[in-house]
Parts: C-alpha cells; structure tokens; sequence
C-alpha cells in the first residue's frame, strides 16, 4: 500500500521539520567537512567506562535510601513513576547550581527537552484561538514541537538585546486583536541557540513584568546557562527571578551530562484550577507519549549528578574551559580574518553559537557549496526564522570541534566568504552598469519621442 | 499564576487519560493489595547487573563491526541517529522470532511502543476528516495517543472472534457516509490487551483482505505474541502475511526485554508518493518529539539481543514457562471458586490476560472496594470501551504475580464477587417485591376506580 505525502500530517511539509532533515543531511553526505554547524557538545571527555560507574553510583544510592535488592531490580528495571525517578536530584542540583528552589513533585523528567517541550506545547494548545510566541530567532525544535501540535508561532523580534519589548507587547495586542489567544513566550535568556544573545538583569525583570501585566507564561529554555565566556558572570534565571510562577522552565542533560541519555525535564509549579500542579497534567500526557523515561537513561544521569555532589558547574569544569577558549578562538579568527568591517558577529557572553553577518544572503545553496568546494560546515540562519525572506547570516557552532578544527573551518569560511563577497562585487557593479545602460537607453529613447 | 483546566487540551479531561490516572492512584494508594491489574511482566528473573552486561555486549559488537574508541564512544553518548541504533538487530530479531523480513531502514526505534503509536497516527492525522478505527476492547494506550493527536477513534466490535468482520465493514461504511475517512485499523492480533482473545488464521487473512478492499492500513500491535499457552501454537502475525505492506508493525520491547529500557519500535515499509519510505516520515516526526531514542536504552536492549542469538523466544525460556504456567493457574483457579455458571471468563491461548464476566456492572466504585476491603486489584473493563455504557466485567492479570499471589489474589476475588452476586440477588429481589408492590398497589387503584 501506497501512501500520498499530502495525506500525512501537514507538519511533514513545513520549513521546520524539513529544516532539521536538510541540515542532517548535508552533514551526513560530507563527513569529511568541518562542522561549525554541530551544536553537539565536546565529546572527548567522555568515556563508555563512565556509563557503567554512574549506573553503579546510583544503584548504590538507591541502597543508601533503602531500597531492597527487588526495589532497586524493580526502580532500573520496570515500568516507572511517569513523572522520573531522579527528581529530587534535578531539584538539588537546580537549588545548587541555578538558586531555584522547586518541589521535586513540580519536576516531570522527559526524554530529552524536546519531549518536555511537546508536553507544555500540547497542553496549552486548547483550540484554534490557542498561538505561542516565540522570540526570533528561534530554536528549530522549538518550532517544530509547535507544528506537531498544530501551535502556531508568531515570532517576536529578538533585536540587539534579546527581545524586543515592544515588540512583544505589539505580537500580544495584535494575536488578541485577531481574536488570538497567546499561551507563552518562548525564550532563551542565556547564550540563546541560535544568535548566541543573552538578555542582561535588566531586560529579564522588564520581561517577567510584561508576562505579569499581559498574563502570559514564559517557556524559559536553558540549555547552555552553564558556559559562560571568560571574563563573563552568570546571570539569574527568569525561573530564578519569578515569584508568581510565571515561568516554565525547560532544562536539558545534552550538555551537561549525557546527550546519548536523551533525558531532560520540565518545571511546571503552576496550579491548575480544578485539578492540582501543572506538572500533573504534563504528566498524563507524558503517560500517552512515552509512558515513562527510561530508568536505565535516568539512573546514567542521576549517578552522574551523584557524582559531582548534585553540582552540573563542577561535573564540567573541563568543558566550561574548553567551550569558553573555543569561543574566543572562535571570536578572535574572525576578527583576524575579516578586519575590515564587510564581515561583522557578535561575541556572546557565552554558550556555543556565534551569529556571522554577510552583505548577500546566506541559503542552503551556498550551504552545499560550502560543504562540497571548501570543507566547512555552517548553519543558514534563515532556517531560525519564520517565512522565507532571505536573511543575510549564518551560524558558526565552536562546541564539537577542536582548536585546530576551528582554525581550519574559519580559514575555509574566509576562502568561501571573500569568494562570495566578490561575486557580489562583481554582481553589483554588472547591476549597477545594467542601470546605468538602462537609463542611458532610456535617455536615448527621450531623444527620439517619435518612434515611442 | 494559576492556569484553567478548561483552557488545556481536550484530552486532559478525556476518559483514556483520566483512566490510566485512576488505575494508577488506586495501585499506589493500596501498595499491599495484591495486583491482579498490572500487565508488568514478571520481574524475579531480571538482574541490575544483567544491565551491565548487555551495555558491555552492545560495545564489544560495535568494535567487532570495526568502530574505534571514538566511533564506540560517539555511538553511546553522543546524540544518534534519529531511526535508531539497533534497527539490524530488530531486522535480525523480526526474520528469526516471527518470520518478518524488513529491510532495517524501514525500522524506526522508539521510546517504547507507546511513542511508535504517537508517531504513526500524528502522521496519519492529516485533517479532521481523519479517523482511527480499533478493535474494541481497546488498549488505553491506543484510546491515549489517538486523543493527544486530535484523532476521533470509532471502535468496532471484536466479539468471541477477536474482530467481527461485518462490523469492521460496517464502521468504515457509516464512517465515509458521514464523510469522514477512516485511515487505519489498529488490532492486536495475538493474545489481546484486554480481551485475551487471538485471531485464527482464517481470520488474520481476511482481515488482510478485507483491509486490501477497504483501502485501510492495519496498525498491528504485539506486545503478547512470544507467549502462548500450553498446549498452543503461535501463529504468524499479520505482518508475516502481509504481501502488500498493508501492515503497520508496532514493536514492544517491554515484556520480552526490559520495560525499563522504554524500548519499542514500528516497522513502517510502506512507500510514500513525492516521499521515501513512511518510516522516514515518522522519523522526521520523532526528530521533533523525541530527537531519538537514548542510545544507551537501546544498547542494553541491543545487548540483551545480542546475548540471545537475536532470538527473544531464546531469551524468554523461563519468562514463557511462567506466563503459561500462570495462566493456567488462574483459569484453574476460576473454574474452581465459580462451578455453577454465574460467572465466566475466557480460556485465552497466550498471553498475560483473562475477562470474567459477572451478571453485574464492575465500575470504579467497585475496584475501590475490592482493594480496600478485599486487598485485591484487577481493572475494570468499561476502561477499554468508548462511552460511559456499563461494562459486567473486569480483567485479570497474571504476568507479575507468584503462584502464591494468584491463589490468594483469586480466593479474594471470589470472597468479594459472591458477596457482590448476593447483594445482586438481594437488590433483584427488592426490585422484584416493589414491581409485585406496585402492581398490587395498581390493581388495589383499578378496584377503587372512583379514587382516582
């Protein structure tokens, strides 16, 4: 039996699911290629050998608590509490590494963040009127989480500071206008996926006031909160800095702890009229996605958060220097290779990504021909927006590489990047001379009205 | 900040969620009562250190497949391919255990079944128009994640065959009369959660044919088919017979390897017009619900194949002996507390279930009191219909249950099923005097007609 593409659900048609295929694809057809697209984390620390020394870890604290040898079978082994099973941990660790204080009965655990964002996504999509905003650029799983529940995104302006506050408060007034109900604004405050932005102290209390006064909820997404850039502070949490549980927090193990666990988590301490926490009613749709996370993925994790005392900062005090140096490595080359100012980027307070600005557009063509003529992997920054108007940018990735790759992938980058700029030197002056032909012509054709 | 109930998804309220709620509560809520609800399979043989094993068996293979420390590494750690890890050992397991030849590329492995079943009717679910079909009784699961996608389900009745051919007809008639279009027939061929009940080969082929006439696909589910009863032979599943790739193989891990694992996977080789395979389309759509499953569940799954020849059957030697035992017991069991024919139940072939019949409504209120007063669980069949119709029977389990349990789980049963038939039969009794009441009190009205 035969099936009609345009009989499956309209998500498989749309940008960003195609968006994820596309860039996996090209990364999959040229290995050999550098990639300053992967936002993978550094994988050299890690050893297999670990996986068995953290399972041992938490089954030992599991005997510490008092489980018998068939309840600890039962925890790694059966069917599980929906809600996780190394709660109390993520609780401790968010108490010691963020200063958010939560009931670990607040916390669901999911398959990874992307699972958690299904879950909050699916249970605010209500009905039609339902949209989330979400600030642009905006992480691709982000969008595609809102089209598997048929959410609708609108996109809020992310501006030179992070968000654009008057822009929020436009998008809100605007979805209500058209008889729009907006749920959540999906944010990243720290070192955001894609533009690499982060938004100061300032900016995060003016952000939890306009979710207070427009009664939204705020989806915090933080996912690199962890790695700052030398000479750089951490910042509170919106999660920190909310008093009124306005804010959802969506928190992730891929760069912590383990991303072939596939376990992150949700915090949801709202209370929901007519039932109890937030979490509960995440909960039960979680029992209808994936019934539960594997314990074995959970207990991985919980032994490696067992091992560093609960504490993520201090399991990753090798990565934090190498993402920090790889940053300024990162930062530092292209000052270097572009000194001119055709070229500009930002330099991120820290994270992973580093958003590189271009006179031309930046598509998934010159992607391909990035991969193919020069050996260098990138991200179009097209794909972290809505719509297909061209957008003069890409991404470059510094957290899967090492120094030496860096400095290949950037001279790669220059070698591509100063073709293109002739190019479109050239393309400009072959305009510019069409115009001035043009208008020559068109001259001509004045002086001669009688054969108009 | 508070949220509404009312303004979360529609299946938050619905019975399939609120169900699988209920049915939990009451287990947590009376920990000592014995369970005769739990489909768990059975737990005595599984060891922690089994999980250290299979990791180790898992790595050892991929060295001998030619992956360096770094490939072995990047492969259990880092984030992985979408469709899964171990799609060659499922082909492996499919060709050997059930006679299912399936190119692996058509395998996408899950976080358990129940996200394969998410996966294939969010993919199915193209509009409104769009309905499920299922084989009632149904899976709640099934019921679940058919709400979570927005898919009306219309159920069609199995009857003492597993599936009544004509109203299989008949629902999918009335559903295109009504203009809707019914997509697929989820069934469970081998030994049915919860009915018990398998298809006969005769039937298996007609429901292929009638499928092939009706232009349906059939959602296949077979969590049960490695357990048959003494004396029963297995039969070959739909998929096996399926010559057309009508069949939509929905794949568990949970009962023949390790529930804790959340391993599961679909085989989905149906091609798709203007698309490749069905199963990239669902991996497309597990890339924005899941990312992909944990590599380290699947490489203790993997291990556990691996350590078996690929063979589950191999591996569930003694699980098999204890299932069929079990479930003679429990039949045995039934026929020597209930002698006299005022209560029934099936003799399945296989499998962890058996319906009993009562000459009286069993609800909610009533496994309350069984566990409370009683000290024994079981599930209450309404569960598994659509509609709030009372439903005169209940299911047993005896797949996590020692000989012991089921011997004094059955002796309770009975204690409270014949206090329930005595009240029954008082309350039919009452109901008898008033009818005879107030047919003497209508005939004393007729003689005094001046009365009146």
């Amino acid at each position: 039996m035969d099936l009609a593409i345009e009989d499956l659900h309209p998500s498989l048609g749309d940008r960003a699911l195609l968006s994820m295929n596309f860039l996996n694809e090209v990364a999959q057809h040229y290995p050999d290629a550098i990639s300053l697209a992967a936002g993978r984390p550094y994988e050299e620390f890690y050893d297999v050998e670990d996986l068995h020394s953290y399972l041992r870890t938490f089954t030992a604290h599991l005997a510490e608590r008092g489980y018998d040898e068939a309840a600890i079978r039962r925890t790694l082994v059966q069917y599980g509490r929906t809600k996780g099973i190394i709660h109390e941990l993520v609780a401790a660790n968010l108490r010691l590494d963020e200063g958010i204080e939560v009931d670990p009965e607040s916390i669901v655990v999911t398959v990874g963040c992307q699972e958690a964002m299904v879950l909050v996504l699916r249970a605010l999509r209500a009905g039609p009127a339902d949209v989330l905003l979400a600030v642009a650029p905006a992480y691709v799983g982000l969008t595609g989480a809102a089209r598997l529940v048929d959410l609708p995104v609108r996109f809020v302006a992310g501006g030179a500071e992070g968000v654009d506050i008057d822009d929020l408060i436009a998008q809100v007034k605007q979805a209500r206008a058209a008889g729009l109900r907006p749920r959540a604004c999906y944010v990243m405050p720290d070192f955001a996926n894609p533009s690499g932005l982060s938004l100061d102290l300032e900016m995060r209390q003016r952000l939890l006031e306009i979710a207070a006064q427009e009664d939204l909820l705020l989806l915090e997404d933080n996912p690199y909160g962890l790695f700052p850039a030398a000479g750089h502070e951490r910042l509170p949490t919106l999660k920190a800095l909310d008093t009124e549980r306005r804010v959802v927090y969506l928190g992730s193990f891929a760069k912590t702890a383990l991303p072939g666990a596939r376990v992150g988590y949700v915090v949801a301490d709202q209370r929901v009229t007519g039932a109890g926490l937030f979490a509960d009613e995440l909960s039960k749709i979680k029992s209808m996605l994936t019934v539960n996370t594997s314990a074995v993925a959970q207990a991985v994790v919980g032994g490696k958060l067992l091992e560093n005392g609960c504490s993520l900062i201090t399991a990753n005090q090798r990565e934090r220097e190498v993402y920090a140096s790889n940053l300024q490595l990162l930062t530092d080359g292209l000052a270097a290779h572009f000194p001119d100012g055709e070229v500009s980027w930002n330099v991120p307070a820290g994270g992973f990504f580093v958003v590189v600005t271009v006179p031309f557009p930046v598509d998934d063509a010159l992607l391909r021909r990035s991969a193919e003529q020069y050996g260098v992997l990138w991200t179009p920054m097209s794909h972290f927006y809505d719509g297909s108007a061209p957008v003069n940018a890409l991404r470059l990735s510094c957290s899967a590489v090492s120094r030496d790759e860096i400095t290949t992938g950037l001279a790669r980058l220059a070698d591509l990047l100063r073709a293109e700029l002739k190019t479109a030197a050239v393309r400009a002056e072959l305009k510019a001379a069409a115009v001035r032909s043009e208008l020559k012509a068109a001259a001509g054709a004045a002086e001669a009205p009688g054969q108009g």
